[in-house]
């Protein structure tokens, strides 16, 4: 790829999924967003002057439009061959009678609208990408987008209940995916969106099975074998399909 | 039923579902919710003893508590069999390139947010009812919320695109009734969404195939068939079950 955006980059799965594209030369140019750098991000920056720290903060949603011309000064006309969604937030489980409006509207903000608008804004930097490599059959090293999502966000494995405003957070992008995918078809433009599995994260917490490097891995080798058909899919990290 | 309680009753399905019970006499009282009454819905209520205007303003998501006292206040003990969360609203077709935040952040909040927060408001007088009717088997004679979805909500049968306010909310709520059917399975109370088909309203426009009678007709019928195998499932008004 020739470039590659990832929010909520300071941590976590954003963090893992650019040092693992900066060791393995995976994509030219990186831009990583996130409000506030952590210090291990500054540092990978310093190391690879092909990664580019952007600020971007997901609650401001009328702000997204101005991380296009930041994307164009170092790509020129080469446009954006990736975008992934990663940043997302999670109030702590909770049953029915303990949800509160402000959970709900603040997942439904960062986990649903957030995607939904930065995909806009950035239209047209994938649609310069996606004619610009016309040679190449759709797919990341074309033009996508990528939406994070989770398995909690599959209403047909729900088993457990609660867990409110994670859930329909996810439910709603994983039905903004499917509609981005047709919406975008036109254009050569793919769209899924990925579980990337329970992680040891400050979200996942440390019970988690899987570590952040074989989720970042799964995922990124998942996205970069993504075809045409693909599209609209709901993934797991490693490839396999799941129900809405 | 000893008691129904309908949000949006001044207009479209509320209203319909509404005459359709004060016609069918099968709800002994029947609770309509809207901000402002229209006429036909006072005029109804004049000849109706047994139909209780109140007053409810679904984007007041910290009000819905007062609901529960005026309730009490006709039902004694009894408590409410069935909350019918009608009520919604959707912002005219949009594709990718036109989505504003605003109608994304406003659809969420009536269409999924608000039945969340109402439901779990009116949960003390389900459980009542719940626990006072326990001779009867579980389903809408009993106790249940019966959640006003739609076929645009449903992921796998999105072949359209766009509609990104409207199918991101009704995925969500989706999303939350499957939660709330799990969550409240211990409590005895049904929980189910369902689609009414495309029904010739003022948000369904006159090109509909299906009147606001046959669709009422359809749905109530389906809803007062319900058992406890049924909650959690995502029905049309004809009781055909939907994938999500």
């Amino acid at each position: 790829m020739k470039s590659v955006l990832i929010t909520g980059a300071n941590r976590g799965l954003g963090l893992g999924m650019v040092k693992h594209l900066t060791k393995q030369n995976k994509a030219e140019n990186i831009f990583a967003t996130c409000r506030t750098p952590s210090d291990e991000l500054k540092q990978l920056a310093q190391e690879n002057k092909n990664l580019h720290i952007l600020n971007l903060d997901l609650t401001n949603l009328n702000s997204f439009g101005d991380v296009v011309p930041k994307i164009s000064q170092v790509m020129g006309d080469q446009g954006l061959n990736l975008l992934v969604n990663n940043a997302g937030i999670s109030t702590k489980f909770t049953k029915l009678q303990l949800v509160k409006s402000e959970q709900l509207l603040e997942n439904l903000t960062v986990n649903t609208v957030a995607p939904i608008m930065l995909t806009k804004a950035l239209l047209p930097v994938l649609k310069q990408a996606a004619d610009k490599h016309s040679d190449r059959p759709v797919g990341a090293e074309r033009a996508a987008v990528i939406n994070l999502s989770s398995i909690l966000g599959s209403i047909e494995k729900n088993d457990q209940g609660g867990f409110y405003p994670y859930r329909c957070s996810k439910a709603a992008l994983n039905a903004a995916t499917k509609s981005m995918s047709l919406d975008l078809k036109k254009d050569r433009i793919l769209v899924a969106c990925i579980h990337p599995g329970w992680v040891k994260t400050d979200m996942g917490g440390k019970n988690a099975p899987l570590d952040v490097e074989t989720s970042v891995q799964g995922m990124l080798d998942t996205i970069l074998q993504l075809k045409e058909g693909d599209s609209g899919k709901f993934l797991q990290f490693d490839g396999t399909e799941l129900p809405w």
